[in-house]
């Protein structure tokens, strides 16, 4: 087989740490990838606008394919936000996470097992805010077909994919009846495509109150920007949540494909090989379902769920003692 | 003592039964109310575009203080949503709603014990929506100083009259920066006015996940229009809901104050005595604690909470088999 090419963004903050656990996880499992390595830069690059090299993005836009550990923006004018940057040069439009109860880890939910699909370039990130008169502010919140309709569609596409049976946009279209309604409009154009998959729309109120009371009854949930954002947070809660204290969930974009950890880097703990790998490999194994490497996917996902479920080797946000290292060197003994 | 005149909208579906179980509750714990009750009238009133009439609104003016069943807007054009119509109209501008779990009655959650403390009159909800070329529409989201420090104001009030430590502030302001900005920038104006209670801000995605693991980290929470209308209903789910199936959380309004259920009118169950009156029962504790009558408040919702622990006289929304009539007995025998 042939070496892929990927650029690897490790990140800051413990970033270098759990980047270092997916390369060795990699080697175990024999994945053929080659990675470029690209940290963010310490000074603003002018051809980006922000911390991140035009080296970085020529990068990723040469490969198609990325893994991205936690990146904090640094505070300060005249540069953008990272993450932004990322998803609006790439055009990451899809913005997919799987959230999954982890067999073995309690939470007060074992029945999670949906999918949160979030358009990530325009909606109430549009960036385009401004002072009417003194003390009224306003920001617009754009919503497009184009982006609606490619984002509707590649949950459709997703849903048959990956054999699930429902769809539900989010939506407060009683309230935004012209933005959501678009975004809704276009959900149907596209559902009457897919006869197979059950389509429905929920209100995004009534939507919060049905997941934390029964997850289980959603299965690929589609929305715009903003509800994604909270929405997919909430359901990364459910499941432990996903920060640099639980990091049990995961999230990779399309079109380009850039895995990404969803945590923060948790500075606190950096360097001190305490952090959980978990989300950032979880990430990984998007990343080579993406690139069709599903035996390795498969055999390093069932290992990262068997090192969680039997519990010997959980770090400290688990509840365990293992350091990153001895939790890594588990998973590598599952493969 | 004085009678208070106050309006009743039994409003539709379950409305009137529950309402009835109200009127019932009050007359045995002695509360000095005489009841204008107006119902929402068949067409569209030209003088308030809605097909609430002039006199109900004149009805709440006149008497400052309301109670609210559950109202479904009839679908259709020409005329304005029942619920934003009586907000705006009468200048709600802050939604209050306690959450708190239940003693005795089992949901994922015992821990709830916050208030989520909503501004109601402008954000997302401003109503201003255009489309700018075919296939672009735009929302606009309007934060002003002046609502964002009465809600900040009342809800620093709040938790100082009610012995609450901390209030949290909820935002999207590292995206949405003048707007939600405005809304810190007022809040924390106001926190410095009342330094015995502690503040502190958090990012809406974050806000969501804590609460889903760790709901017992919030106090007083306060936030713009649509982070409040989601952020309570998530809480709402926390304590098992306030849908027609399992209504326990309660809202009041303040300025003038008019108390309502926040559940929906349950149309399939209408008229058949199986409705939980519970939340319409909380709404009017609120309404009394307005008022100032504390001693029937205290009596009546002592009640309510006894007669959900003991389980014996649940209705079906809870796990019982309990008639609407017969739980409002039984809340009637504890009084
Ligand atoms: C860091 C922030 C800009 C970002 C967002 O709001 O999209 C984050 O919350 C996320 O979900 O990736
Ligand atoms: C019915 C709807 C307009 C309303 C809102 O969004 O405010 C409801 O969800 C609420 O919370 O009272």
């Amino acid at each position: 087989g042939e070496t892929i090419r990927a650029t690897l963004f490790p990140g800051d903050g413990i970033g270098p740490e759990i980047a270092e656990s997916v390369k060795q996880v990699f080697n175990v499992a024999g994945v053929p990838i080659e990675w470029e390595e690209h940290y963010v830069g310490t000074e603003v690059d002018p051809r980006t606008e922000s911390f991140l090299t035009w080296e970085s993005l020529e990068s990723v836009r040469r490969n198609k394919v990325g893994l991205k550990g936690p990146m904090a923006t640094p505070i300060g004018k005249g540069h953008r936000s990272l993450n932004l940057t990322l998803r609006k040069e790439l055009g990451l439009y899809a913005n997919v996470r799987p959230c999954n109860s982890l067999p073995g880890y309690k939470t007060r939910y074992d029945d999670v097992n949906l999918v949160t699909i979030r358009e990530n370039t325009e909606g109430e990130y549009s960036g385009l805010e401004h002072q009417v008169v003194r003390g009224v502010v306003e920001s617009l919140k754009i919503i497009t077909r184009q982006a609606s309709l490619r984002v509707a569609e590649y949950a459709f596409h997703y849903a048959k994919a990956n054999g699930r049976e429902r769809v539900s946009a989010i939506h407060k279209a009683n309230i935004m009846r012209k933005t959501d309604g678009l975004f809704l409009k276009c959900c149907r154009e596209v559902a009457e495509k897919y006869p197979e998959i059950q389509y429905e729309e929920v209100i995004i109120d009534n939507c919060c109150m049905t997941l934390v009371k029964n997850p289980g009854l959603f299965d690929v949930l589609v929305m715009p920007n903003l509800y994604g954002d909270i929405i997919s947070d909430l359901c990364a809660g459910l499941i432990g949540g996903f920060g640099p204290d639980t990091p049990v969930a995961t999230s990779v974009k399309v079109a380009f494909c850039l895995a990404e950890a969803v945590h923060g880097s948790a500075p606190d703990i950096a360097g001190m090989n305490l952090a959980n790998p978990t989300a950032l490999m979880l990430s990984a194994v998007m990343m080579l379902r993406h690139l069709q490497f599903n035996d390795q996917a498969d055999r390093i996902h069932n290992a990262i769920l068997k090192t969680i479920a039997e519990g010997k080797f959980r770090t400290a946000d688990l509840g365990g003692k293992a350091s990153t290292s001895e939790f890594t060197n588990a998973v590598c003994d599952h493969i």
